[in-house]
C-alpha cells in the first residue's frame, strides 16, 4: 500500500446527458449504467483500493448525495466523504480536499479522478497512475493524464505536448497547450497532427505543488480555504465550507491552473489503458455488449427487424418488442420513457432544461 | 322504442393486432382505443340504446369477459348476456343469439353487430339500420351494411352487388358475389369498378328467414341448437351450451350462410354513415386527433424532430421524450412496451405468437 498516496473522487455531477436514468436526485455514477453489477462509483472505488490506503480515498460530493455514497461505497467513513453545499465546478472541490488532506500529510501525492470513467486494462491504468505519483513526489509538477485520441471528437478538451527530443523516449511530456473542446475542423487538424491527446479530467501532483499552484494562480480561491481551514475536521466544518464555498466561483482546474501554469511544471503521460469518460449513451452503447444485430439491451427485449438499438430498461421484468426501429436510444425508467436517435443524443441536454421548464424539478 | 327489433353485439374477440394494449385477458372492445373515454364496447352500446329497447340488445362473449361486461355496462342484465364457453367464429354466436331470442319473439328483426367498430354519424347509421330492419320484417332477406370502399384494402371482404336497372335508384342492392381477403391487384379493380363494397360484418333479417337459412346451409348447426334450445334460459343453459360448443365447428356466417345464399335473398346496404372496424394501430390513427406534426399521442409527450407517430400510454402520468422518431406506433402498458414501426403493424400477429411462445400466456 502506498501510505503517502491520495485519490480524491470527484462525484458530484449531475449527468444530464444521461438523462432519463441520471437525475439530479440519483445521478449517473450511482448507476449501473454499463450493466456490469456495479454502478460507476463503486467500480471506481474498487480500482483504488486495490494500492492506494481505504483511509486515503476521499469522495467530494454534493451533500445530497450523501446517502447514496455511504449506500454504494459501505466501507467509506464520514471522515473520508466532503460534502459540498453547491457545484462549483473542480478547482474548488480540488482546494477543498487538498486543504483536508493537508490536515493529515502534507507531503501527500495525489491523484484527482472522475467518479465515472469507464476504464479497461486497470493494470495498466495503475502502472500510469503509480509512474505519475512517484514523479509528482519527487518533482514540483502537475501531471495529466492524457488519453491517445482515436476520433475528432469534439466533446473533450485537447492536450498538445512538446516533442521530446530525436532519440529520446521518455515516459511522459511537457504540455504545450490546452484546447478546450475544439471545432471538427480544428479537432481532426489535432487528430492527424499526432501531438495531441485527450484530457481525462485526471491529474496527480503533490500537495506542496498544488497549494502553490492555487496560491499563485487563483489567490483568491487560496484565501478562501487557508481562512476556513482550521475549522476543517471541527463540528464547525460544515458551516466553515457553506461559507468559503458561497464565496467561491465556478471555476474548473483546467482554466483556473493549468492552463495559466502550463509553460512551466505541467505534463503529461499517454494513458497506456483504454478511457472513456461515458459521456453520452452513444459511447455506452459502444462499450457494451451488442448481439449480431448491434442491439445493446437489458432485459426482455424481442427484436423484429431492428439493429443497433441500446435499450435500458429500469424494470428487467418488462417486456420491450423493437419493429423496425435502427440507431436509436431507448430508456424506460418507469416514470419517463425516453426515444431517441442516437445521433440526436446531443440533443438530450436541451430535452432535460425544456422538461424542467415545462414538468418541473421532480422529472430532471 | 322499436320493440320488435334485437340487436346481438359481437364481443368474443380477441384483438390481437392491438397488443400489447389489447390482451386475452382484457381485448380491445373494452378499451377505450380511441381515447374518447369511453370503451369500444361501451360506445356501440349506447349507439343502440337511443332506439332499442335495452332488453332487446344481446352482448355475445366469451365466459372469461362476463366482469368486464357487467363493469363497462353496468345497465346489462344477466339473461342479456349469452356466455360462450370458447370462441367458434361468428356462425355458432349467431346461432346461440337466434335461438335465444326466439324464445322471445320468434318474430323478431335483428341487426348483428361488432363490438369494436368506429361509427361516425350515428344518425346515418340508424336510418340506414331502420331500414334495414323494415325491409327484413317484410320479406324473407338478409341484408348486409356495405361500406363504399376508399382505397384498395386487403385486409377485407368485398362484396359485389348488382346494379340496379336504368332510372332505378333503390336505397339497396341484390348481392352478387362475396370475396374474402383480395390481393392487391384485385382489390385494385373492385376499388375501379365501383360496384363493390366492403363487408362491415353488420347483418339484419327477421329471426324465421335467419334460421331457415340456418336449416338449409349450416343444418348440422341449425341441429344442434334446436337440440339444446328446450334448455336455454333454464339453470342447464350454460351446461348446453358448453355441449353445443364442444360440438360446433369453427365457421364464420359469411362462408357459411351468406356465401351460399347469396343468388337469391342476399341484398346489401350501402352505407350512409363513416366507418372503421379500427382493425389496426394504423387505423386508430386515422381517427384520432393529430396535432400538427401528425403525432397522435395522449399522456406527457414531448417531441423534437418527430412526426406521425401513435403514442397510447397505459399511465397517462408518465412521461414520454421522442427525439428522431416518425411513423411509429408506441404503446406502453407498464408490463411490455412496444415501438413498431407502422409499416411494420401487420407483424404485430406474429410477434403475439412469438411472445406467447417465449413468454407464455401471461403476456399475450
Amino acid at each position: 500500500m502506498r501510505k503517502n498516496d491520495f485519490v480524491i473522487i470527484m462525484a458530484g455531477g449531475i449527468g444530464s446527458r444521461f438523462w432519463p436514468m441520471s437525475r439530479s436526485s440519483y445521478p449517473k455514477q450511482f448507476h449501473d449504467i454499463l450493466g456490469t453489477g456495479k454502478s460507476m462509483i463503486r467500480m471506481t472505488y474498487e480500482r483504488f483500493l486495490e494500492y492506494i490506503p481505504r483511509e486515503n480515498i476521499l469522495i467530494v460530493t454534493h451533500r445530497r448525495y450523501r446517502d447514496l455514497v455511504k449506500t454504494q461505497l459501505p466501507e467509506v467513513q464520514d471522515s473520508e466523504i466532503l460534502l459540498e453545499p453547491v457545484g462549483r465546478n473542480t478547482a474548488p472541490c480540488i482546494a477543498y480536499a487538498s486543504f483536508k488532506i493537508r490536515q493529515r500529510n502534507p507531503q501527500a501525492n495525489v491523484l484527482v479522478a472522475g467518479s465515472d470513467y469507464l476504464i479497461l486494462n486497470t493494470e495498466k491504468f495503475r502502472k500510469d497512475v503509480e509512474l505519475g505519483l512517484d514523479e509528482a513526489s519527487k518533482e514540483p509538477v502537475i501531471i495529466t493524464l492524457g488519453i491517445p485520441p482515436t476520433r475528432p471528437d469534439t466533446g473533450y478538451g485537447y492536450i498538445q505536448f512538446h516533442e521530446p527530443e530525436e532519440g529520446d523516449n521518455p515516459p511522459y511530456f511537457q504540455v504545450k497547450t490546452f484546447t478546450e473542446k475544439p471545432d471538427l475542423e480544428m479537432a481532426k487538424t489535432f487528430l492527424n497532427s499526432g501531438d495531441f491527446l485527450w484530457n481525462s479530467g485526471m491529474f496527480i501532483f503533490s500537495l506542496p505543488t498544488i497549494l502553490s499552484a492555487f496560491e499563485a494562480y487563483m489567490p483568491d480561491l487560496y484565501d478562501i480555504f487557508e481562512g476556513i481551514h482550521r475549522r476543517l475536521d471541527t463540528d464547525e466544518e460544515a458551516a466553515a465550507i457553506e461559507d468559503a464555498y458561497s464565496r467561491c466561483r465556478n471555476d474548473s482546474i483546467d482554466t483556473g491552473v493549468m492552463e495559466k501554469a502550463q509553460s512551466e511544471n505541467i505534463y503529461v503521460i499517454p494513458a497506456s489503458f483504454d478511457w472513456s469518460d461515458l459521456g453520452t449513451w452513444g459511447s455506452v452503447y459502444e462499450h457494451v455488449d451488442q448481439d449480431y444485430l448491434g442491439n445493446a439491451v437489458s432485459g426482455n427485449v424481442v427484436v423484429y427487424d431492428s439493429t443497433s438499438n441500446l435499450v435500458r430498461m429500469a424494470d428487467q421484468g418488462k417486456l420491450v418488442v423493437l419493429n423496425g426501429l435502427n440507431d436509436f436510444i431507448v430508456v424506460d425508467t418507469g416514470d419517463v420513457l425516453l426515444i431517441c436517435k442516437k445521433e440526436n443524443e446531443q440533443g438530450i441536454k436541451g430535452v432535460v432544461a425544456d422538461v424542467r421548464k415545462r414538468f418541473g424539478e421532480d422529472w430532471v
